[in-house]
């Protein structure tokens, strides 16, 4: 193939399985009607119609705004009423004993492509878990970084803090900074959420490794599923810990208006910065900003006005919490069901705490899918393992999905031996 | 002051000269009402009231979207209804006979963003006028690009082939591949277009360096203001001359909706790639996709439905058309006034064809503007000029600003001299 790109954009190929599942499901969907098509690929909610849910709150705003509030041009940082909202929904009653400051993105993967392009140099590794959203390596392969995992789970489905802490050391040995990404709570695929005294643990490993001060740790915790929590107040409860750290960890927040309020292809969400020092944290701002102004320049303005609107009132603030909870409770519905089955028919699940997503490990997650496809039910396909989406999967359809799951796997796993 | 981001980032700085002008432009209005205060520092096009305008079939086609339209994701190349009418709008009657592939952008910028990464590598030097949109900056030294420049005009105002050819020709002693950004028609700041006969020596030079088929030429046209244009038909005539160029010259258009469908901050535009080699535009549109999942994910889905849907219905299509051309006429009405005034005093102005800004070149942008602030008269500083606002400052409050500023320019040649 003749090449005209840069050399380090030679060979880049865009392949994305999850969009390819869902575009199958979606053309089944037409061929057979959705009665007969379990699409559990999209991560997104839709209603027990299959039709995709806007928070009804959400959708005023959006309708109702007046059309400047829509169309204007806003600051490189965003709207400074909704860089309050964003500091004030991500933290909640858990605000860091810090300085803070937010710079708007386009949606969260904006918010982690900034950091992790401002906190490493070419050529680090960044480390994330063994489960993660696979456009975590797009986005560290384009700027030439190297996405490492550690075992999220140990034997016992809990954080393994011994396989993290011996990434981090040994990274650290290697290189000057290192920046982590965990998602967390409900993370995306498992639906694991790392608990206030794992979230201890990981605090008091780096609070150690960071007694070298020549080395920078950066955290990223992407929360785009924090709001489908039982408890999305106390699912905060971790943030405080962030609280008087040394300045050379820097703890960052992907907020994303995405899930949180139903707003997916609006693009719009904000990176939020935490540090004991002043100086590190307008480093923090400055440096984002140059990364927003040379990449997309401003962001939605009228979806960075809902989330301003919303949190102007306390009355609408309630209104699209409660609007919320409805439909997780929809979802804790679905998940019930599959994971019920599941354990009744002895179906290995990953720990799965809340929001969009349950995960079953298997070998060959792409041979399973395919077999699933064959009788019209479409997961997306892991590394590891397959996704199901009960965010998107009517109660009524989760019935029995579990075994058929366990039989593609059984049978897939038979024709491997 | 403590730094702790990776070392490429280092002492990055945020400013933002016109937002600071537009805020204090703000700030005077409210203090002194809207009558006592010119604000021409504003990029996008308000009423004789002062009100930023909406385009009325965009709005309605904005209120009227069903919410899943506007909230669900997009492909991460862009929704392929958007894509074929971005390339519609783009070349109108004049397609290139040539593979050509549309990806979605945040915004024109991050269409401009997304060539300059792929299409250089680091060190390289981007060539552009010296009028140029200031962030063309910011996007080069981000990535550890250069911005360099020749002098858009010669001493009759017209395109300046020999500073343009002569640093062309430098810059490909130097390196491999070239990016040149080219800003028509309706130059922002100037207002200049680049005529089809100055397009045709412009392709004369190209062709003659791309001989050496070891070099790969990149044109960027950035063409925000092209629908601005007196003809917006003709206006596309140069495009038509990139038909069967060979494969070592890539043709990119950074199109946009902010200011031919006023919806500059709803963050959409599209990056189009025009070769005669399939494989050069399958490169293309792969190095274009990973960038743009790797740094936005995908992009706004409403306002891509709004071009779909005006390209989708000819009647929505006129229509569009007609409520542009009224604002058009007003923005030519406004111009006329200024351009006429400066004519008589002999003011001097840069040479300008349609669009949204007339630039006046002084040796102490700063200087004068800060006295025209004194006057409540906001303009953009420039680096070698100031730039008027046509498209925001009402007609009445046009008549009489040439002389003020030709006396701020004068005043400020006095203190220097």
């Amino acid at each position: 193939m003749e090449t005209r790109v840069a050399n380090h954009a030679k060979g880049k190929v865009y392949v994305d399985k999850l969009l390819g599942t869902g575009m199958a499901a979606k053309q089944a969907t037409i061929q057979y009607g959705k009665e007969n098509v379990i699409d559990a690929s999209m991560g997104a909610i839709t209603d027990d119609n299959g039709t995709l849910i806007c928070l009804p709150t959400v959708e005023e705003q959006l309708r109702t705004m007046p059309i400047q509030e829509m169309i204007g041009y806003s600051p490189v940082g965003g709207l400074p009423r909704f860089l309050e909202a964003a500091i004030k929904h991500t933290f909640g009653e858990f605000t860091p004993d810090a300085y803070i400051c937010a710079v708007a993105s386009a949606g969260g993967a904006g918010a982690i492509s900034n950091v992790i392009w401002n906190y490493s140099n070419v050529g680090d590794a960044i480390l994330t878990h063994d489960w993660y959203w696979t456009p975590y390596t797009t986005i560290c392969k384009e700027t030439g970084r190297q996405l490492k995992t550690f075992n999220l789970l140990d034997t016992e489905m809990k954080f393994n803090l011994r396989s993290f802490s011996s990434m981090v050391k040994s990274l650290l040995l290697e290189q000057d900074s290192l920046v982590i990404i965990l998602n967390s709570p409900n993370h995306n695929p498992t639906g694991y959420s790392i608990s206030d005294s794992e979230w201890d643990e990981i605090k008091s490993m780096i609070l150690e490794e960071a007694k070298d001060s020549s080395k920078t740790i950066t955290l990223v915790i992407d929360i785009a599923y924090i709001d489908y929590t039982k408890n999305p107040l106390s699912a905060r409860a971790f943030m405080k810990k962030f609280s008087k750290l040394p300045s050379n960890i820097v703890v960052t927040f992907a907020f994303s208006m995405s899930k949180g309020f139903t707003a997916y292809g609006q693009r719009t969400g904000a990176l939020i910065g935490v540090s004991s020092s002043k100086s590190v944290i307008e480093e923090f701002e400055n440096a984002t900003l140059v990364t927003s102004r040379a990449r997309w320049s401003n962001v939605n303005r009228g979806c960075m006005n809902i989330l301003a609107n919303i949190y102007n009132d306390n009355i609408l603030l309630k209104k699209v919490n409660s609007e919320r909870e409805k439909y997780n409770m929809l979802i804790v519905d679905r998940a019930e069901v599959f994971i019920k089955e599941a354990n009744q028919i002895g179906l290995k699940i990953l720990p799965y705490h809340a929001g969009f997503f349950i995960t079953i490990p298997c070998d060959q997650p792409e041979d399973v899918s395919n077999r699933l496809i064959t009788e019209k039910i479409f997961v997306a396909p892991l590394s590891k393992g397959i996704r199901v989406a009960a965010c998107s999967v009517p109660v009524s359809q989760m019935y029995g999905l579990a075994a058929k799951i366990q039989k593609a796997i059984v049978m897939s796993d038979t024709v491997k031996l």
